[in-house]
């Protein structure tokens, strides 16, 4: 039995603001620029989360992509959606949300719930320029 | 001579909220729903211009998708990107930034500045699945 | 009040078969060639609605895209996705499902229902190829 | 019956400079930049053709696009894939290959072409920013 | 020398039901939901082969992309595109076809043909928001 | 600390023709065929460089992106936009500029580049169908 990946892709439209607040404001302006700006800013953000085994027998699936969609939707999708990403979030306390402190904790969140198949990547595309990945190697 | 309608794409990153203060808090809930989320969300703008014109005999533009460039750069996108569109943007004072009100809003920033050809459509993309144009027609 | 035209993108996956059953086997398979195939083919549709009006002073919608998007999947999507276009689909009834006559339907199916502006255009894309507009001009 | 808009997206990869030899070499850096630059550069052009008309009864066609690709393939694209515009394409003798220039010479090409409906746009993407489009109009 | 991936992109239309014939129509229907409808469904797929090897001293190729085209076309496109996969394809008789079983099957048929440098990834894009991919590893 | 891959996409415009001078012009079309028409042909080039480490504690970025993307262009992008490849550029004097050859080349350029982090991987995407990758491997 060869091994799969599989990808599901969700989205969602937030805003954040980059900001460290055990450095002054003007170190944060020079590391974060404009990132830094104080109201904030915000993106259309595409997560692509993949999951690899091998295809069961019976069904033809590592894991049922609408099983997958649910997961994703009901840990990340519901509580980051239509949000601000350093205020209204539970499990981003505490975290300056830059694309790469995102994509681990979204990692941390998934990879108890897959329930087959093992977490194989999380991607956060930020913008169609920037894209940052993790694979849960330490 | 053919009319020609040449566009360029730019975009910007940013935040809203959808919220109209002579309304009661409920009733923007009623009517914007989560984009009514008092910390705003955010997204990546993209944003189309189209000019109509004849192509020019020596030059072969309508106008030179540089300076086209350079006209959305300076009028808009300087003044949107990477911040808070309630909050940061003086053309955009007192204005609900709905995709329509923001379209229409560019649109009256860029029909003076277009030093040739005339100004046919302003596009922008808010998401993926939603796009909003305006052309100019009372 | 400047006129904005609002687009809500929506997707379904469907089959479908050229056949004309008024012509013969032959007639069919020189008309349609392998569209004709006897067991159907499919697509990933991406469907495009456009309602043109003034933005409301008090919403600044044209239409809430979100009653715009449940319009379009509970006449649309939710009767064509998953389906077979020549067989599973009510509205489609005697009608050979050519991405032009799919438009077509779609517009008579949807001028009806739009509650808030004008039904501007219908835009089916059926390939990254293939994309066809129907605008209600008789 | 309805008017129906058929659009056939085809693609071609070719160099060109920007270059009126009317102007002085100091003229055409002026105008034109590093589209002047005299070994050229080159694009993947995205060239989408758009025939409007009334469906057949039989077809269910506008066209069959199946033919219009032949069109575009046989009068376009044959001539101008993997070409340099400036030196290797006949009809473009004398032409300068601003992108407006070029849109305008391919609907004098194709609009004498289309045998069924009528040729109502011929769009030409640059690059992901840089679109034209030319509908005939005088 | 530096191993280089290239991968080609080629695309295809057919309708597929999922269904597996040892199980009731019941739990089929629990199984595989709107996807196992009677009639099928069908998708515009795209399949990504990546071939992995040294470009050639004298050619600057790892393989000619027109040769893996072609292999690709041959051996795949041509036997799966405007089909249905449940009962046109001979080398998918009795495969339920899942994305995941058909990647893995793609495999299977491109492994021997790959005549320079060698598979190291076939990836089908099912959807906009689902893709499959096989590396071959059991 | 987990690993985290970051990717910043740039794109160019260039030209270029595929010529090997140790060969006869025979032997040059028979390899290259339409790629080694004489006047060149040009492309729309996408370059996504991806670089790998750990987030820093204090910036939660592992290389900032403003720099990566500062790299990129004054590395490659700068000398390479609107150029001929074959016979502009400095560093791929005595190349014939295959994808595979250029995507080798921009690796050795950016490797020693990289400030922070390491060089995972260079792709270039030459057209919407072909693609190619170096990830440093001998």
């Amino acid at each position: 039995m060869k091994t799969v990946y599989v990808t599901r892709r969700e989205s969602f439209s937030a805003s954040h603001r980059l900001f460290n607040p055990a450095l002054s404001d003007d170190e944060n302006i020079r590391l974060f620029d404009k990132c830094a700006s104080p109201n904030g800013h915000g993106h259309n953000y595409e997560l692509e989360v993949t999951v690899a085994g091998e295809p069961g027998r019976e069904t033809g699936y590592v894991i049922d992509l609408k099983k997958l969609k649910q997961i994703i939707r009901g840990e990340i999708i519901s509580k980051v959606d239509h949000k601000h990403l350093n205020y209204d979030v539970e499990f981003l306390r505490g975290i300056n949300p830059t694309a790469e402190n995102l994509v681990v904790a979204f990692w941390h969140v998934l990879a108890s719930k897959i329930s087959e198949g093992r977490l194989y990547s999380v991607r956060l595309r930020e913008t169609e320029n920037n894209v940052v990945e993790c694979r849960g190697e330490e």
